[in-house]
């Protein structure tokens, strides 16, 4: 049996908060468990805040904001590598990372001060193996960490929690090879294990109260990988 | 606390099978429960299964098949109102149902038999209203009930389970309106709930055990729609 829980009773994050400790001592972690953690979080206690107040917008930003502010597209523009689509206030870009999603990730939500930004970490993976690395000396438990942001999809409405960093998680499940009860091999099956666990933890979460942690047990996703193993490599993206 | 667990002993779906029966059996529901239903044994058990012998190709399917059996893309093509992508093996159409995904939902893996296909259910929400309506005579219980389906996604390796049919599930959660801790409306929040149910269920129930149903409990997701709702209108559409 599956079973997810919200972590209750964490403070607003802030720059420097050991974020890992806030958890520890609220929640019970046992080997094998997965932890998710809101990017949003992680990137106030890394400091991946701007300020708008600071921001010089360029020509190109000023161009293509349409009703966005001209320094929140400039703030997209820095964190993209590739606009994938543009119709403000809607942006779809591929950030530094490789994830293509809303506003290169880019929120105005929950960020600590209204006229302020919040950016996906710099090395989500490296958010994430941080955390296991802390955890583990603080409560002794291997767990496994996911770094989760809502990403919007093609074709359908409404986000879903995806996985944009993990650590001693096995990203996806690959059953090629397996066969099914007939003796069909499922060729065609990889699972993106990660991104179900992050969408899953968000069901506990919510979005408004705060709470920015979850854990998840009774599903044995350990193993190694990155979160960039989620992405669909570029020969192969029917998309672009 | 959310939990997921696997309904399990549940021989294998033949047409004509009384599936809400096969799961009240084997499953204590309650009411605010969430019935997930692998679209393969909701498929079965509605006959919606084609033998490939029987199965005359056109010359459409004959020149686009690559190295795909021609029979195979004859029926993907009666799924299908539009092809999105078309790279064989690989095919993303667009069902009648308007749902985008690879070879239009048409399955071999899991088939009754090597030389069969399993399509779509014809009306998913009606599949998913019947199997309701039937499990609150069996049980009393007022449940939600979501037929789910692994779709791929674009840019992102991996599928996930997705909710392709409905029945007393709100679908998506539109925080519109709401404020976040510090004041700033979401306005652009909304949660793809049932999908995120779908996904969740997955990581329970495997693909290669034959378990097609899992219940979700602690999850408050009550409510009206159809899977329809989850999908991008045209207008929005970005990704066409």
């Amino acid at each position: 049996m599956l079973s997810a829980e919200a972590i209750a009773g964490l403070p607003e994050i802030g720059e420097g908060d050991d974020l890992a400790a806030l958890i520890a001592e609220r929640a019970e972690l046992a080997d094998g468990d997965v932890l998710v953690v809101a990017q949003k979080a992680v990137s106030k206690a890394e400091g991946r805040v701007v300020r708008l107040a600071e921001v010089q917008p360029s020509q190109r930003a000023r161009e293509l904001a349409g009703a966005l502010d001209p320094r929140q597209l400039e703030v997209i523009l820095r964190e993209s590598v590739r606009l994938v689509r543009v119709r403000p206030p809607l942006v779809i870009a591929e950030t530094r990372h490789g994830f293509v999603c809303a506003s290169a990730g880019v929120d105005a939500s929950n960020a600590p001060e209204p006229s302020s930004l919040v950016l996906l970490p710099e090395d989500p993976d490296a958010s994430a193996a941080r955390l296991r690395t802390r955890l583990r000396e603080l409560t002794g438990a291997e767990v496994g960490v996911i770094v989760s942001d809502s990403f919007g999809r093609a074709w359908r409405q409404g986000t879903t929690d995806v996985a944009i960093g993990l650590a001693g998680i096995r990203p996806l499940l690959d059953l090629k090879g397996v066969r099914d009860p007939a003796g069909y091999e499922l060729h065609a099956t990889v699972i993106a294990v990660a991104d179900e666990l992050a969408g899953a933890a968000e069901l506990v979460l919510g979005k408004t109260d705060g709470v920015p942690a979850a854990v998840i047990s009774g599903v044995d996703a350990r193993g190694e990988g990155r979160a960039r193993d989620l992405l669909m490599p570029a020969e192969r993206d029917l998309f672009r």
